[in-house]
């Protein structure tokens, strides 16, 4: 029996905070999926968010309910769903594309032009339940660590990044290692990357990078490029994967990658960054991509084989454990930067 | 009969300026050929070398004799060389790639890290003779009109610009319509591109860009973004061809190209480059290329296809012939926006 | 006002022959669009189907109307379709996919598991009234030939094999010139392919090529290897593209594939084929590709603009119109190899 | 000091069989590299030789030295060799391009028209010392266990054959568990597979198909499909490695091969295979790569990388170790199908 309301963490208004709050269960159409989440992570975005940052400012419009990671239960199903059902154990891609647009109409739907975000700008995970159109639902395969299911966004941000070019036997840069560039390189060295640099200011996710497969974790400020060029015989890494949007942290990847080489961009900058493109990119030949989401759905069937038959363990990643209603422990753990990727458990789950 | 001097054209000191001088004939060696000049022409690094700028001072050691675009006869070749004869009409890659280094081993010898470009770093083509080594010959079929000879360096760049990602059926933005842009204009149309959008301040170069083909040229100064989404169904193009190296050029570039579009940037800004990552390249999913050169020697056959047996037609971009003596006039046309492709003949030619 | 009843062109039993019948209007669900069917044209395949073949025997179930090249006025549209109105004049990819197998969710959909072909495994396009999913439908942009409107599925599969890998500036081999042969060689030439040979045992057809723009149209029967050996310096094309099916042909096309080219196959054999796989693919270390359908929608897009901006002119191709009644003199001019493509004119239009 | 003779297994005459002689040691030219050979080992090409069939009779004139898988030090080196010295332990790539034809001249050199290859069109490695020309030299890591020096060439088959296309979390089919197919299986898995299908007859083989990392080991004899589909979700596998050349196993492979997916096929059939390229290849959207060789020197990066830092271990696939002079025992291992790889001590090492 599904309740008419739930408790639910909402962005009550234009301003710091979320609150707890009791609000309707959503209604769902005939496409769509009702799903009783299960579990539900922090991620970046949800501090941004939280803080009302001027990001935030511009993009969200409050009340809405925010949360894009996570896992649960199928509670209901619309008339027309097809090939999903009650009880299954779901996670979802929460990037709503239009499906009428260019990009949709040519394999491209992970950057349709006017895609909502479901837990950015419509109602998202951090309640009991969440309504989802059917096509966005991925269904767990029971092999996968029930712990893992509210990582396939942030694991498929980190399987998009590595695969968007080759990776066998290329040496790798990771420049930030939050979650996504944890996973990077476990991704990495799955796909049988050589040797995988982790570079990050921070000692405690240093320590992760090489729980995750790092062959060297390298402090940003010291001389990365040194203790680069040195193991990789002058050459520079092949594949720069950009993780964190520091200006700094964004010259610096450039500065090592070799000539010829390929740079695939995750980290958002928060404002324009001054690039010297002349040396960083055109006279070297390389080769850049931007990274935005996860493909619709090769990601996903990537992420879940990896996890599945290939032995990638995101559980290192996981560093704290809190029931929904202490979110706001959640945000500071995450911002002091003592926290890496931190579960919710939703409802009496 | 090989002279032992020759006029040559010759950078004699760390100044501004450029002297015709009596020069020895080069020696070849024994994988070398040696080529009479029959025509050279201007690029704009022979400008930046020519009034000695900071680039120049920092790359360039006087006294040598530049100039690296050309075609002329074989003279004489070395004891090892085959498949080059005496009497051949010939060009040549000027980028002399070491042989040895990750890249040269794995089919990226355009971003050798040890080149040596003929005519920038070593002697090259404003003169008399030029020496080159046999591997680095470009025949020149008998079916190229003898005046596009001296430009596949620069005709090439174009090529390897426009085909560093799908074209056919694109929609196209070209920033810049010197030489190499008005090449790419005409290249692309030629490859099926849709339409093409031929971006420059200049009127002179804008009227070239319309007769290279374009569908339409656009002052940078107008409304560029109204008229290219009005254009392409508020896409924005597919492909954008970045040839300024203008900072407010690529900045405007990319805010025209559409969401997951390709752009390959060949112009070389003089200092970094603030741009918004963001919103150009990351939320965008685009593609980016840094272009140097020209593939070892795909571009070279792509570029004779396309003169030969696609029609692509190099003579509006050549504005003006002039006898090598009279460089200095050369480059002051070249300054002054007027002209486009300068051919330089040379000896008796 | 749309009627109850249509005249439509049936496949009434499982025995060779078609018949003009009375049939219902399709009716459509809130998904679906009704097109008014102005033009169809007749294909290989439905030829088959009249002549009722081992093929057709064990794929076709009658009674149904075949036909899937077509454009037409939608008449009327579902509740929940978007973005196609009454009135619009459109062609429709007629494979259907199922939208929730491996292929579909990862951009493959034109090669879905659960395909259903209108035409072919459903009611297709030889009546009045056509029924087409929405999705499905594509609208033809008013710069596009009317005639041409029937041919995108054709001229789509041309597309998706020439643009199956690099085109521009290769040498190119097409083996058969029905159709979609032509229109390959077309497609080829305004994509910046150097040469095409276009290979064909019928005269007529061969001269269709020279008029779509092959560089040399060749008799199956006479020297071929020979004569593409010298047009291309002894190295063979660098692009085959099969378009007949035949064995002889498909050998003959791959013994003048260049070491390191690029197959693409489309004609579809009736019985396997004996091929010298170690000679004609693995030492040469080709790249085959097998071709089917279009893709959904890049070729769409492409098909579009090579017609309407790159001045591809399907017109030679179109030999015959007649009105659909007259459907038996259109398949006995089809199979006497004397039409290409025939267009049958539909209702009162 | 360099002997004037060497020990040489010797094809000394057209009939079947090989003979130990006393033979000169080669000379080398200016750019030449001469080797001790420390370990050679057995090809199947080289068991064609020693029994003289078909293909041998072709292609081989004796009399000649086989032999081009090995390892050694550098004995002498040309006068114009540079980053190659005496003492290296090395190995080569065997095929020489001509450096000169349009496959060498445009980054497809494995696929030269005028490759010669050491060990079969000329003298090999069967021998006490063998001449190979600089650039083709291959300076062995220390980190690579030294046993693994003479299986760079069927390692790099097999490195080259699974990365010539996507592999991450791809499921695969590899037909033939003979060396180059046993390497297969753990470079697959190293670079990310998910799911590994060895299929094989041979049970010895299969059983080092699981010890290399397959996830299952079928007998071609058994239901394949049936055992493929059902762990595939009735998909078939994303990838085909063909590693037999029989002409039942090729198309076996093809069966179970999914709709758009991928065959790369090494295997080389004696004779001409029939095969239903509608429903095997063309139907189902797939792309086929003919594999020769190993990509000059691409495979030789991601070889090493992939040995040192990857893990990949070849030791299960050294089955025998035996002096060269015991050879006629070797090609009697090699045949039986009792041995895999057959390493042959050279010399007094």
């Amino acid at each position: 029996m599904i309740p008419k309301t739930m408790q639910a963490l909402v962005k009550t208004a234009a301003a710091p905070g979320m609150d707890m709050r009791e609000m309707p269960v959503p209604e769902i159409g005939p496409a769509d999926v009702l799903v009783a989440v299960e579990t539900a992570s922090v991620c970046g975005t949800d501090l941004h968010i939280y803080h009302w940052d001027e990001w935030a400012q511009a993009r969200i419009k409050p009340p809405y309910i925010p949360g894009h990671e996570f896992c649960g239960i199928v509670a209901a199903v619309g008339d027309l769903v097809q090939g999903v059902a009650v009880g299954d154990f779901v996670s979802a891609e929460m990037h709503v594309a239009c499906g009428h647009c260019l990009q949709c109409r040519s394999g491209q739907a992970h950057v349709c032009q006017f895609v909502k975000i479901l837990g950015v700008d419509a109602d998202g995970a951090f309640a009991d339940y969440v309504r989802i159109p059917a096509t966005n639902i991925w269904k767990l395969d029971p092999a996968i660590p029930r712990d893992f299911g509210s990582l396939f966004d942030p694991f498929g941000n980190a399987v998009h990044t590595v695969l968007s070019g080759a990776i066998a036997g290329q040496t790798v840069a990771v420049t930030g290692c939050g979650p996504i560039g944890l996973f990077s390189i476990a991704v990495a060295k799955a796909c049988g990357a050589a040797k995988v640099f982790a570079i990050e200011p921070n000692e405690k996710r240093r320590e992760l990078a090489r729980v995750m497969g790092a062959s060297v974790a390298l402090d940003s400020a010291g001389d990365v490029a040194g203790a680069v060029h040195a193991a990789t015989g002058g050459n520079g890494v092949d594949v720069l994967l950009e993780m964190s949007g520091h200006p700094a942290a964004i010259r610096q990847g450039f500065s090592i990658l070799r000539m010829g080489g390929r740079a695939s961009l995750l980290g958002i900058p928060s404002r324009p960054v001054e690039i010297d493109l002349a040396n960083a990119l055109i006279f070297k030949g390389a080769t850049v991509h931007g990274i935005n989401g996860r493909k619709m759905y090769e990601t996903w069937y990537q992420a879940e084989a990896l996890i599945r038959d290939s032995g990638v363990d995101l559980s290192p990643v996981i560093t704290h454990r809190l029931p929904l209603a202490r979110f706001d422990e959640a945000m500071h753990l995450l911002e002091s930067g003592e926290a890496s990727k931190i579960l919710l458990t939703v409802g009496s789950n």
